[in-house]
């Protein structure tokens, strides 16, 4: 399918008008960033870039999408005919996925005429919003968790298609693995899941389902043992498949208690290597109050899928630069500053982060011993640039670059911005 | 594009483990319900059922899907071939689209082997979650904004396809026009838009600008005039286009007291008949704030497509019978009543609803004048029923449905369901 009707009607209205007084013809930079980071957030994860690339590759204006705008009123004769052999020709620079960012970092750079680079609006904001809101508060809970694998099991609680968005950000952010199937096809994420309840109740008894879970998937298996009794379910559980059952879930209740009474009654069973697994409305904060207690591993749904309270990263697309000169909007409140930008981060020896220092234009600023320049090229002249970082590679990025940041910046709490954004004069 | 990948992993493996036991040809009744409405939220509005039964058109698995499946461990080669000729063939019924919900109500029923309606949860509660969570809440910004129009505007916002069935679920709610182009080619939505900040500033003036958009799209159109100073602004624009000049937008700063100056300005300036469209941030409660100012239409984004606080409906889809004997997990807290079950609104004769009467199994109970049946048919053997309502019916039902509930229930602030349900023993 086309992405190029995945775009706000404005951009088709801006673009004819601009093609019918001759503006749409000028050299403009266009820039992606945040004004502020969503409430509690004291970094921000860029994610989204890679699919971003993707989307771009099929956005064009064939025949069907040319005839509805058409009808919808949305462009004329002449801008029809612009757009049948419309493929964007500038260039793209940006954070890398799994880059941090803060207020007024400046997470993508197009450039191009504003014809064609105004039509990429949309697009650039769907899929860098949600991506970086779903990794940044995933990436909290990779925090709270440390070193406990983290599954993402949410796609049920939102869009179908933004389910497999989701699982691919949490991945980037260091989820383990994912439930959503089409995700594991998609990006190559592994997919893991055992049973529900439904399985247990659709058996005369806990033990009937225990056994033909086990007859199929084997004794590395999963169990949930909370349909009933989780005392009762355990006991079961290990009766059916002896001290060497792969892990029980536990999906609901006070999962602090449960899990040390469960650890209890397994290790007296013999189950000394059973692993608990915990799932049930889990966020950040339920994650890091588990931190003391006997489990190997979360399962985390709806608090990643929707952002844990942060469902999009309000990253704004501006226009900043007209034939090299710099614009932006006057009104109160949403003072944006102009122009093309450069941006490095600071660090000390010891590797950490000190801030991030924006340039005006496009030179490369001098660079000490420990900077390090944030963009890297993602297009050019319309082509995508073939070192584009793999989803591994961006998602080892984002752990190093966590390493990086003080410690205070860690901290689940609200807060300044880990570093400071400062604009060189 | 098949959607059976949009799936949970453990639908397959439970899949495969009741294909091996025998379990998975049980006759089941699996039912999607809310435990309770998102905070604050006095009604809940159905929305989704109709993506979700083109959906199902194709939920189906082709040898890619069940390459991945074998690949990834999901199933072994017996499951595989039961797969490959799989289409649901059971029966759906379900609460239509438009219409009122309220905790425990039974939205969906789904009938059919364990096998088949099993592999269908993942994608129902996708689609259902998202879809009603954002109906809801463009519901409360409709009840808010009274009788002026509301433009639907977030596509930015949230996830590129999340957007498309955003703008269709604010459409349905009552909202009168999206920005967004897909939503308007795949469900007829009207769409609308003119010019974004980039367009003044791609120009050497604002007259600049405002002259071309004149020239491209007519004397009817909307212009932003807010980018640098709105009285400069509003004075330039119907200097550029005379008093006939359609509308004026307002994106930012106080929209209560720049809408009443800029009503004083444009009367004083002859464009008495020129509207006033305002945005930037419109969620339920600033559009009643808005409600004395003369504003004539809304644009809301953010707000609607974040479900304004609630992003997800929190719908569940559970195993409610199997071969005709109710079940139902007993864990605490999450108890839920095990049964297929007969929902039926009774109403005053004024047409106010009183509440919502649960009654176990599928016999249609004695109804009362002015009592209706919830459930409609969906689905009869696989096959969509031809009358399925359409989404023009649905926003009509709607419409009609919120005259019904009483007042109290009509209000933005916190407190009990609108109507309460019980459940005749």
């Amino acid at each position: 399918m086309g992405t190029a009707l995945l775009t706000d009607h404005y951009e088709l209205t801006m673009l004819a008008s601009a093609l019918r007084d001759g503006s749409a013809q000028r050299e403009c930079v266009f820039e992606v960033f945040a004004r502020r980071l969503p409430k509690e957030r004291r970094f921000g994860v860029v994610a989204g870039t890679g699919r971003l690339l993707d989307a771009l590759a099929d956005f064009r204006f064939d025949a069907d999408e040319l005839d509805f705008l058409r009808s919808a009123g949305a462009v004329d004769a002449d801008t029809a005919a612009w757009l049948k052999d419309y493929r964007f020709s500038g260039d793209i620079d940006g954070y890398p996925e799994g880059e941090l960012y803060f207020p007024g970092s400046p997470i993508l750079t197009v450039r191009g005429t504003f014809g064609e680079a105004v039509l990429l609006e949309t697009l650039a904001l769907s899929i860098l919003n949600h991506d970086s809101a779903i990794a940044t508060a995933a990436a909290r809970m990779v925090i709270a968790a440390s070193d406990r694998p983290l599954i993402e099991m949410g796609s049920r609680r939102t869009h179908e298609e933004a389910a497999v968005a989701s699982a691919r950000a949490a991945y980037l952010a260091g989820f383990t693995a994912t439930s959503n199937l089409e995700a594991g096809r998609r990006y190559g994420i592994p997919t893991t899941g055992t049973s529900a309840h439904a399985f247990t109740l659709l058996h005369d008894t806990e033990k009937a389902a225990f056994a033909g879970q086990l007859a199929a998937l084997g004794v590395g298996t999963t169990m949930l043992v909370d349909t009933y009794d989780i005392t009762a379910g355990i006991r079961t559980a290990i009766e059916v498949a002896g001290p060497s059952l792969g892990a029980v879930r536990i999906d609901s209740g006070d999962l602090g208690v449960l899990a040390v009474q469960a650890r209890h009654q397994l290790d007296a069973l013999g189950a000394t290597a059973t692993r608990i697994v915990v799932s049930g409305d889990l966020d950040e904060y339920a994650i890091a109050a588990l931190a003391v207690a006997p489990v190997d591993a979360y399962g985390a749904g709806t608090a990643v899928v929707t952002g844990s309270g942060a469902p999009t990263a309000g990253m704004v697309y501006k226009l900043v630069e007209v034939e090299g000169r710099p614009v932006a909007k006057r009104s109160e409140n949403k003072a944006s500053r102009g122009g093309r930008k450069t941006a490095v981060r600071r660090y000390k020896p010891t590797g950490t982060a000190v801030d991030e220092v924006i340039t005006a234009g496009a030179a490369t600023p001098e660079l000490g011993d420990h900077d390090r320049l944030l963009q890297i090229p993602l297009v050019r002249n319309g082509i995508r640039v073939p070192e584009a970082p793999t989803l591994l590679q961006s998602r080892d990025h984002l752990e190093k670059a966590l390493v990086t940041i003080p410690w205070e910046g860690l901290s689940l709490s609200a807060g300044e911005p880990a570093i400071s954004v400062a604009f060189a004069s």
